[in-house]
C-alpha cells in the first residue's frame, strides 16, 4: 500500500489559460511559442528545480563519486518512419547522442523505449532496429537497456522510439544557455534546414533532381575536438532541431537575456534547400536540422573554433553567422542579405509536425 | 551530411520467425513468452552488449569517474489514465525509481518525455503532471530534463509517458539476475497482484465492498535499508510489475540457471485480490505489482532481511516465499496448497494488456 505522502494529489487548478487552449494541440510539440509556454506555464510550474530551469536539451548533475553527469531524453514521432537518408532509428540515436554532446558531455550509453501500435510489421521494425544498431555503432555509443509497451491498434503509429543518453561532462567544460555574453561570436557547423525539407519532400512528394537526403548524423566528435580545443571559451552549444535556428537562438537570447543578431548572408543554406523552402512557404531558419549544431564562443577564440569546426566533415561549411549583444535582450534579430533588419521571433503556430 | 558510418543499413533479414507473427501483437508487450522473444531475438540481436546482456530492468556502467552508474527506462501507456490509488504519471514516477533501485541503486534523477495526442484535455495533463510532482517529490528525486511531442488525433491515446532514472550504486553491493544461487531464500515484499486488479476492476466495473487501491509506491527506501543491513549478501532484487512474480522468477532461473522453488501457502494474497482474480480468470501470479519487490538473498541473512524488509511500511507483509534450488534449472514451480507441484511457465499469451 502506498503511503499518503505518495499519493497523487490534485494540487490546485491547471496554471495555463484554458480558455485559450482547453486541449493539447499539434503545435504545443512543434517547438515554438506554444511549446514554449507549455513547457515553462505546465511543466516547469511542477517540477521546478534547479538542473530543470536551464531548460537545455539536458541536465547536467553534480554526482557525489565526483563526476558531472550529463542526462537527456527524447521521444520521436517522426513520420514517415523511413525517409532519404535515415528513418526514426537514425534521428533516435543521433539526436539523444547530440543532445548529450550539446551539454558539453562525451556520451557513455543510451537508453530506448519502444512504443509499437498492435498490428505493426515486425520486418520494418527489425529495419529500424538495425538502422539504431548500426548507428550507434558507429557513434561508439552503447544501447543498455531497454523497454517496449504494445498499444491497440489505432492507438499509435507504428512506432514511436524514446532514447535517454547519460555522459560525462570532461572538467573544465562549462556551457550553458545562460552563459552566452555580448561580445560572443555565434558558429553554425553548417547548411540549414536539410532534415526538415528531406522529410518534407516525401511527404509532400516533391521531387529533386537529387535526391535530398537528412543530414542526421551524430555530432559529439566534432564537438569534443571544439571543446579540447577552445576549452571553457565554449559557451553555449545547442543543436537547431525542431524549430530550427530561429527557435534555438531565441530560447538561449532569452536565458541568457541577451541579444542575438544575425548576418542573413552568412547563414548556408543549399540552393535546392532554398528552392524547396519557397515551394513551401518555410522559412529555413525555422526548419528542423538533426545534424548541425551552433556553438556560441568567446571572441577570442572565434576563428580558432570555426577552424576546428571545419577540420571534421560534419562541419566542413561552418560559418561564424553572428554575435551576442546587449541590446535587444531576448531577442534574435537579423541583418537581412539586402540591409534591412528584422526581428526573428519564435514561431508562435505549427510549422512542421512531426519531423523527429 | 552524415558520413557513410552513419547510414542506416538494412543489415540482413528480421531474425525473429515472420511466419508466426509478421505483426506486432499485444502479447508483444504483455511481459511473457512472444515478449520476451520479442525482446531477446531481435532487440539483443541487434544492439548486444554485456551491460544489455544482463536482462535486467536497468542497467549498471561503470564509469571511469570511479562510480557505478544504474540506468533505467520505462514507457507508460495504462488505461484508464486514472485509477484508484493513482495514475500515470504516479505509476511512471514509482516504476523507473523502483527499477534503478532494483538495480542495488540510489536514484539521483528522472527524465520524462511525454507523448501527447492533439485533442488531450490540458486539464488531465495537469492532473498527471502534478501527481508526477508529488510522487517524485514524496520520493525525493528530482525530474531533470524532460521533452513533448504531440502526435495527430488518433495516433495515440491522450498520453504516453517515458521516464528514464539514472541512480549510483553504492560500493559492495553487488546485484544481478545472474547471481542467484541454490540455497538463497526468496522473500517478496508483500501482497501480490493488487495493481493489476485495481486497474482491471476499473476496466471490466466490478465493485467491491472497498475500493481496491493500486499499489504503486517507490521502494528505493526499503532496498536501501536492504541493502544496508545485507550488503552483498543480497544477490538479486526484482519489481515484480507487467507478467507479475511468475514471469520475474522465470526470467530470474533463466538468467542463472537454476531452479526456484515457491511454497504457495506463504505467497501473501489479499482476499479481495483472490477473488476479483477468481471472477476475471487470472492466475494472481502472473498479475502486476507497482509496490511489491522480490529479494533473493544468501540463505545466512534470510531472516534478517525478513526482518528488515517487515520494519518499513511498505514491506510489512513481506514473507519468505520459496528457496533457489539446483534442480529444474531454468524453472519456476510451485508447492501447492494441497501438496501437489506445478511448473509456473511463463505467460505465452496477453493477460492485461496496458497495465502499466
Amino acid at each position: 500500500m502506498s503511503g499518503e505522502a505518495d499519493r497523487p494529489v490534485f494540487s490546485g487548478s491547471c496554471p495555463l489559460p484554458l480558455t485559450d487552449y482547453p486541449t493539447v494541440q499539434l503545435a504545443h510539440g512543434g517547438g515554438g511559442r506554444l511549446s514554449q509556454i507549455l513547457v515553462e506555464g505546465l511543466f516547469l510550474e511542477a517540477f521546478r528545480n534547479p538542473a530543470l530551469e536551464s531548460l537545455h536539451d539536458g541536465a547536467v548533475l553534480d554526482t557525489a563519486a565526483g563526476g558531472r553527469l550529463a542526462v537527456s531524453t527524447d521521444s520521436f514521432v517522426v513520420r514517415p518512419l523511413f525517409f532519404p537518408g535515415g528513418d526514426i532509428g537514425t534521428l533516435a540515436i543521433h539526436g539523444t547522442v547530440n543532445d548529450v554532446a550539446m551539454c558539453g558531455a562525451w556520451p557513455l550509453a543510451l537508453t530506448v523505449g519502444f512504443i509499437l501500435e498492435e498490428g505493426f510489421s515486425m520486418e520494418d521494425l527489425w529495419r529500424i532496429v538495425s538502422s539504431m544498431k548500426t548507428a550507434a555503432g558507429a557513434a561508439g555509443v552503447p544501447l543498455v537497456t531497454g523497454d517496449t509497451k504494445v498499444v491497440d491498434r489505432g492507438k499509435g503509429d507504428g512506432v514511436y522510439v524514446n532514447t535517454t543518453g547519460v555522459g560525462l561532462v570532461p572538467e573544465g567544460v562549462e556551457v550553458a544557455p545562460t552563459r552566452a555574453r555580448p561580445g560572443d561570436k555565434v558558429l553554425l557547423s553548417g547548411e540549414i534546414a536539410v532534415h526538415g525539407i528531406a522529410v518534407m519532400s516525401v511527404r509532400e512528394g516533391l521531387d529533386f533532381e537529387t535526391e535530398l537526403e537528412t543530414d542526421s548524423a551524430a555530432l559529439h566528435r566534432p564537438v569534443r575536438a571544439l571543446l579540447e580545443s577552445c576549452g571553457a571559451g565554449v559557451h553555449v552549444l545547442r543543436d537547431p532541431t525542431r524549430g530550427g535556428v530561429a527557435s534555438a537562438l531565441n530560447e538561449i537570447a532569452a536565458s541568457a537575456s541577451v541579444g542575438v543578431r544575425l548576418e542573413e548572408t552568412a547563414i548556408p543554406v543549399a540552393e535546392q534547400v532554398r528552392g524547396a523552402c519557397e515551394i513551401l512557404g518555410f522559412d529555413p531558419l525555422y526548419v528542423a536540422n538533426e545534424g548541425k549544431f551552433l556553438a556560441i564562443v568567446e571572441p577570442g577564440v572565434a576563428d580558432q573554433a570555426l577552424e576546428i569546426m571545419r577540420r571534421d566533415p560534419l562541419g566542413s561549411q561552418a560559418e561564424i553567422v553572428g554575435e551576442i549583444v546587449d541590446d535587444h535582450p531576448g531577442k534574435v534579430f537579423l541583418k537581412s542579405r539586402v540591409g534591412g533588419q528584422r526581428i526573428v521571433d519564435m514561431l508562435s503556430g505549427e510549422q512542421l509536425p512531426r519531423i523527429c
